[in-house]
């Protein structure tokens, strides 16, 4: 019943088999490795994308924060959520890669940023001329911080007002796949055909033991990413065992497969909750995490059971005489199971 | 006969063996997976250094770049040598982690870091006071970039002088092991003992697939390194398939097996090349790299026969009438065999 | 009637008068000038501080920000006003010298920090860990950019919290002087006994050419803060041309006497358009600005026989047919003549 | 018998009745001032160049370090002279500013870089593609840190070889109108026809108070360079202060008549130290310095008699018994008098 992060599966059994597969034999280092040429033509090939370049690093941070930092000037603002990961999580890094980004924050339901609120702030920014910073990047995060979908229409209408003010548009996709299928609409459309320039496209919370890969729409910006990832020591020596993960991961549909077992658990998840608690779900479940708020005492009932995950905010706290309702973060992964829901949901009940 | 880079090699089947046992169940995720715990117990022993923090990363440019960063602020000077890694190959991280150092370069035979030099170097740094970059750290390369390796009391030395000043120092360990394994000493008599404040202890070029750990023999410096190390996106967030690899590594000797093969290996290609070519040998051959300076036909026969490595510097040129010297690195790795070396110098012959 | 700016005002005579005075004969260069001496001694007499340092640069800028790099490191928060200057007209600089930190913005009325609001986001900050930055400084301005002041006790309360949390104190105290005339206390008073650590002390916007101080109450800060300054560009090599306008600033009580005058000329204005336009005020008048709403027919009337002020957001517009309530920032300063101030409200009238 | 510095030497009569004239009335703040206009039409008009564009700062090392900025990326080389300002004078602010630039040092007698030096440093950089840093920008001093002087044919020499690398030149003209006067040719065949791309225009070290321009022949340069100067803090409130003095400077010759008198009182000093001493002199003087090296004895009769000057390097030392001869750096300024020459070499004699 573990359902405390996406991070904590294991790989999935056809990433570690290809991995296995790639330990024959010599290979050229950084990059060049024909694992990595597959790469490139899948994502081509899959995004509809006969340009892009593609790149791997070892984290979601690092994908996000190198692409950022390709988009924007030291002096400029990047516009996201109030409550997104580079705003949170990241200890700063996109102030460290940008040399010194302001993060521009915008609100909106569910974690969605609002078109309104969007528009009124990149209006606001930057018009004191060299007293503010400027305008740099847009950042989208898709699934959001709330387990909610963007639609491809949602998303063009954010980075349309964006580039009315010639800024561009980058998308978290740490959990992309699982975006994607809860869409149902084609890769590209849910990136490049949406308004999105870089793409940070996930694989570490969705089967593979730990690459992310960086999708540059405009391929002019592929030196200057390299220097970057080099230069933030992202660049693997042995990029071959990157690649041979992403390659495979790509490769028959894997990722969507992977991506719909979390999606399905979450939903099933979600309806056991809100049967055992009408009300209880605080955000549409439209991909893989379900936030929930549930009484005292049924969290301690399933936590003493054994479940694993957290209160959400964490400063919650589960000491406390009264049963008042606590907000809890409730993630699926692929490796998630039928069984793993149902105790789950047993345990609370 | 593969000898362009130790990174070109695969990873050894212990540690992928222990890569596919680690992949079951769930694991905490960010650095608290029990694999990350055993890895830190090893550390601590082999290094009898108790109070030791280590952490592991992808890139020996990131442990290289967050150690120095966590030793000297931007306004200092880092004083390598010359021929160095951290000045020549890692597109100026160094300067961007740390926030814009200086790096003061020191000369010194077969890439050897010459104490009177090293003396002088910080002597002359600092001294129009707030003019001037200040003293930051020292970073050593051992086994250096010309194949050789620091004994104990060649290191301590040039420690000492930098401690003399207030200066701390930093040790480039991408292949530790080799040097280790022919130095026959202790870890810690060639490290902390050496007067190593802080070690980049490597394993892509030894047998795993890109884990390099940063080891702090001084403690304090912990929670800054992981706040850097975050910030950087160098922090895995399935942190268990990095401490998996690294805690076998270090397991029942392991790392010490592979770095011998790679040595010995060297050796016979040394002892090969010397009969062919008497005087071809560049640098004392003290590791598991080989530079030697072979006649163009000599290196032509050899490429032609399949042989990969690179003349050294690459801008040398194999085409040209004269049949001159040019010179070679030719890197062994653990999984390089008697059979590739016997096979490369019947080539040259 | 020029209301624009505070910036927009010559030097006092006495001050223009002591830089004639002072360009004689040669003086030793990079701050140690006999000036420099003085105006050390006057603000450790002045603020009743004998250790503290003092530097000198050109903008406020600089000093805000050289000050808060001395106090947060890259990997933390500034606690700020929503509509502080650190957040809005600095252009990044905060970000720049700290080298990426993460402005956290805080409401209160009339630009004053409120406590709760405060503790709150010290409190929710850094609370995962190494995902999250860090708690760095608290930054308070005084007199804030609506004009009112801070008091003592206010000031106290707010730095109490940081400290409780670790969190230092900056004072922007760019119109420092015009707080502390309208507060009637000691400059101690409404520094370092209010909890303040470094003080951006102002010179420029009242009667000096440009020169702005930096007060460490700290003085183990000193030598880092050279250091930060001397890279930043911001050392003086004709130092004696800034300390020369300073020691005459601090001198016989001229910094405050200038003050008063600006202050007073804003509550003459304050009184004259509440009499014209009741409720016309926005915030309290504490010190040397006035923000006021007026119709848009009586700010055309001004503009149009010559007076010179900012709509303030700068985004209103003078065009259009309604005569509706527009906002307009109007500051005085220590040149501000009673005829100036009659004159623009007759011209409103 | 001032010898230490050009930046002791007052400001001229001239500059400070400008600055005086200044002193009536209201002005735009932030370089919106009409002084700033004159001087645009100045620099437009003495350098022949009506696109270029002018800002104004307080220090040398802001005007070279935001130059730099503006034409090197983070993981850019700056090829400089061994022993440039840029290297040892200014505590690694181009590091600072470029975001962590590599300054690569060249070699060249009297302080000017040798162009087959230039040639090889820039053919060596950046070869290895993304391992290394990359071929940033090139920058020359004129007057050089010996008190040579580049004729416009060296330099373009060195900026030739620079372009044929796609890399920029910048000039750091501290001394300029020293240099200018020594070569007799035009402004504009010392900059820009010389294949300087942004001048660092010195002004404190020849009779403002502390003023420098960067002059930007590309006038595609200017935003990002201001929005740097905002965001380095080195944007002056009251701008009008600075350009009052860079306005006069360059009005009716006044800066060339400055240098003409600094230079012609280091050529007397010249005279009079080859006579006392001859072979003292340890470069050609070309401009405002003089290094010479005379006897430990003269220099302790000079020094005692209550001459000012540094011994250069400064880590000599004026106690020891044998009387071996010690370098020393004389500097003169607009206003050394033949008087104080002549008084020093009686000193030393």
């Amino acid at each position: 019943m573990f359902f405390a992060s996406d991070n904590s599966s294991p790989a999935a059994d056809e990433i570690m088999s290809a991995l296995v597969a790639e330990n024959v034999g010599y290979e050229k280092s950084y990059g060049a490795d024909r694992a990595m040429r597959k790469v490139r033509e899948h994502v081509r090939s899959i995004f509809e994308a006969p340009e892009a370049e593609v790149f791997l690093v070892l984290s979601g941070t690092a994908a996000n924060a190198l692409s950022l930092a390709c988009l924007c000037p030291p002096w400029s603002a990047v516009f996201c959520h109030k409550g997104s990961h580079a705003q949170h999580d990241e200890c700063g890094a996109p102030e460290f890669y940008t040399g010194g980004c302001k993060l521009v924050l915008v609100g909106g339901t569910h974690c969605k940023i609002d078109p309104e609120e969007l528009q009124h702030a990149i209006e606001t920014t930057g018009v004191l001329g060299v007293h503010n910073v400027q305008r740099g990047a847009l950042t989208l995060t898709n699934v959001t911080e709330a387990g909610t979908c963007y639609t491809p229409d949602e998303m063009r209408r954010l980075t349309d007002i964006a580039r009315t003010f010639g800024v561009r548009s980058h998308l978290d996709g740490a959990r992309f796949a699982n975006a994607l299928v809860n869409q149902r609409c084609s890769p590209a459309d849910l990136s490049w055909r949406s308004g999105i320039d870089v793409l940070s496209l996930g694989g570490a919370k969705n089967g593979l033991l730990g690459v992310e890969a960086a999708v540059l729409f405009d391929p002019s910006l592929a030196w200057e990413f390299q220097l970057r990832r080099k230069r933030g020591g992202h660049l693997a020596s042995k990029n071959r065992f990157l690649s041979a993960q992403f390659g495979r991961y790509l490769e028959d549909g894997l990722w969507l497969d992977l991506a719909k077992r979390a999606n399905s658990m979450a939903k099933r998840l979600a309806a056991g909750l809100e049967a055992l608690s009408p009300g209880a779900l605080l955000h549409p479940v439209e991909a893989n995490m379900v936030f929930a708020q549930l009484s005292r005492s049924r969290h301690r009932r399933a936590l003493a059971k054994g479940a694993e995950y957290y209160l959400w905010p964490t400063t919650q706290s589960l000491e406390g005489d009264s049963d008042e309702l606590l907000s809890a973060r409730l993630v699926c992964s692929w490796s998630t199971t039928q069984d793993d829901v149902d105790r789950l949901v047993d345990a609370m009940g």
